[in-house]
C-alpha cells in the first residue's frame, strides 16, 4: 500500500432550505444560504492513495472503474488539493456507497465531502473543518454541508474562502428522522450542476433568492428550538419554491413523478390530522418525509397506501465527515 | 312568460396566458393581462326573466334550485345590472351547462358571460361588446374573455371601464383544438375567487406579474401568425408560472393530480418527437392539450396510455357570447 493513503467517510444530507443557482459556477458560490441535516446510516466511504509513481488518476465507484466525465470531475478536484499541497502526485481513488445508486439519492454531496477529507489527509494537509468544507464545496456545492456534523448551515459568503458550512446543532439535539420514499423514475433527470446553471433563466429565481433570508431565519430558529410545526411550514414552502424555479426555467425541469405529487398532497393532510410530518424534495423524484422518531412507524404505514414507492429508507441526524481507521 | 326575458349562450375559455391575482378583488381588476380561446361545443345556456312582481331573485343550475353562496353571487351580479338600468326588479335565472359539472371544467366564465348578455338584454339595456365584457368581468374575471369571439385578449386596464377583453382573431383564424383530459380529483380544490386573494402571499407573484408583458407579446404574436412552436413554449411556461405561484402561496394550492404530472412530463417529449401539442392547466387538475386539428386523433391515442384519465373532451375555437332565440 502506498504511503500517502487515507480513508474517509461522509453522509449525504437533506436540505431544509435549498441551494439552487450559483453566483459563480466555477467556485460554486451559491446565490443563497442553505440549511440541511446529515443522514446517519447512509454514507460514502472513499480511499485516496497518492503515489509519486502514478502516471494518471484513477477512480473506481462501487468497484467499477470510472472514465470520462466522472473521472474528470474527480481529477479536477484533486488538482485543487495538489495545488494546496504543492505536489503533483497522481492518485488512486476508490469510493463506495452503502446505499443503492439506483435509489436516486444524490450522492455527490457525500462523495466530495469524503474525497475532500481523504485526499487532503492523504497528501499531508492538515485542514480545519472550515477549510475542509470550503474545499468540498469546490467538488459539489452541497458537499460543504456534509463536512460538519448534525444540523448544518451553509454561509454563502462572497469569496472562495468565506463560503462554507457550520454546525447549527449536533445530531443528538433533535431526534428527527428522514423517511425517504424512493420512487420509480420514468424520465431521465437533469443533473444538479447543469440545473444550477439554468436557475437564472426562470423569471422567479431572483424573487426566490430575495426572500431566502427570511426563510433561513425561520428554519434556523425552528431547528434551534426544535419547533416541528415551524420547521414543517418553511421546509415545504422552500421545497416548493425551488421546484417552482426549476419548472419555470428554460428548458423547464420537472423532477416530480406522479407519486411525488400524491405524497406532497397527502402529507399536509396527515399533518392537519395530527401526525407531525412534512415533505421536501431535492433535485429528484424521491420524497423526503421529515418527522420525529416517534412518528416513523406511522409515516411508514401511511406510505404503504401510496402506489409507486419502491422502498422507504430512514435516516436520523448524522455526524460529520471524518477519517476512518480501516486502512 | 314575463315580458322582460332573454336567453343567452356563452362558451368557457381556456387561458393561454393566465389570470391569477387581482389588483382590486371587488372590481376584479387583474394584475396582468391574459389571452384565451373560447371553447366551441361546450356552453352555458342562461335564461333571465325580470318581473316587477317578483319579490326575490331565484337561480337554478341544471334544473337544481340554488341557495346560499351560489344564489348570492348571482343576485349581487344582478344588482349591478339593475343599477345600470335604474330598475329594482327581481329576476328568475335558469342556467344549464351542456358539459358535466363533475368534469371539473371551470364554468364560471361561461356562466357570467351568458348571464351578463341575458340579464342586460332582458332588462332593456343595449350594451356594446366592450360594455358586456366589462360587466361579465364583475361576476367572474375570466368571464370577460368569454364575451368576444375566438382568440381573445383581456386588456387589464386601470379602472372598471377599461378592463375588458377584445377579439385578437376569429375562430376560423386557426384550427386549433383543445383536448381536455378530465382527471379524477382526489382532493377538494380551492375555488378561483379565494385563490386570487392568496396570489399575493406567494414570494413569486410579483416576479410572475413583472414578466407577464413579454409573454403576452410572445403569445399574441404566436396566435396572430399561427406559430404553433412559439405558442407551445410560452403557453407551457405561463401555466407552470401560475402553478408555481399557487403552490408557493400561504396556504399552498396544489391543483395537480398524479396524472396531471404524468401528462405534463409526457407532452414535451411527444412534441420533441414531432407531434405538435402543448399543455396548459387552469385552477384544476384537468390538463388541456392544445394541438392542430390534424393531430387530435394521435393526441387522443397517446392519452389512452395514461392511467387516471376519465374522459377526453375536444373543443375547437368558439364564438362569442350571444342572445339565442329559443324563447
Amino acid at each position: 500500500m502506498p504511503a500517502y493513503t487515507a480513508t474517509a467517510l461522509a453522509h449525504p444530507n437533506i436540505a431544509f432550505i435549498k441551494y439552487w443557482g450559483n453566483r459563480d459556477d466555477v467556485l460554486r458560490l451559491p446565490q443563497n444560504g442553505s440549511i440541511s441535516m446529515n443522514l446517519a446510516g447512509l454514507h460514502t466511504h472513499t480511499r485516496v492513495s497518492f503515489d509519486p509513481g502514478y502516471e494518471v488518476d484513477t477512480f473506481s465507484l462501487n468497484n467499477q472503474a470510472q472514465v470520462g466525465a466522472g473521472l474528470e470531475r474527480v481529477s479536477q478536484f484533486l488538482d485543487i488539493v495538489r495545488t494546496m499541497a504543492g505536489k503533483n502526485w497522481r492518485a488512486q481513488v476508490e469510493s463506495a456507497n452503502n446505499f443503492p445508486t439506483s435509489a436516486g439519492i444524490a450522492s455527490s454531496a457525500a462523495a466530495f465531502a469524503a474525497l475532500a477529507v481523504a485526499a487532503s489527509h492523504a497528501i499531508g494537509l492538515d485542514l480545519t473543518e472550515r477549510q475542509l468544507s470550503t474545499l468540498a464545496r469546490r467538488g459539489s456545492g452541497s458537499a460543504c454541508r456534509s463536512i460538519p456534523s448534525g444540523f448544518v448551515e451553509w454561509l454563502p459568503g462572497d469569496h472562495d474562502s468565506d463560503s462554507y458550512a457550520i454546525t447549527l446543532a449536533p445530531p443528538a439535539h433533535w431526534s428527527l428522522v428522514d423517511c425517504i420514499a424512493i420512487l420509480k423514475e420514468t424520465y431521465k433527470m437533469t443533473g444538479s450542476s447543469e440545473g444550477h446553471r439554468l436557475a437564472g433563466s426562470s423569471p422567479l429565481q431572483q424573487a426566490r433568492i430575495a426572500s431566502s433570508g427570511a426563510r433561513l431565519d425561520r428554519c434556523r430558529q425552528a431547528v434551534l428550538t426544535r419547533d416541528f410545526d415551524a420547521l414543517a411550514s418553511v421546509v415545504e414552502l422552500d421545497s416548493n419554491l425551488m421546484h417552482a424555479v426549476m419548472m419555470t426555467s428554460t428548458p423547464p425541469l420537472f423532477y416530480w413523478e406522479p407519486a411525488s405529487i400524491e405524497i406532497m398532497k397527502a402529507v399536509p393532510e396527515w399533518r392537519r390530522s395530527g401526525l407531525p410530518v412534512c415533505y421536501t424534495l431535492d433535485a429528484g423524484p424521491n420524497v423526503h418525509l421529515l418527522c420525529p422518531e416517534t412518528s416513523v412507524a406511522e409515516v411508514r404505514s401511511r406510505l404503504e397506501g401510496i402506489h409507486g414507492i419502491l422502498q422507504v429508507l430512514t435516516a436520523a441526524a448524522g455526524g460529520g465527515a471524518h477519517i476512518t481507521t480501516e486502512d
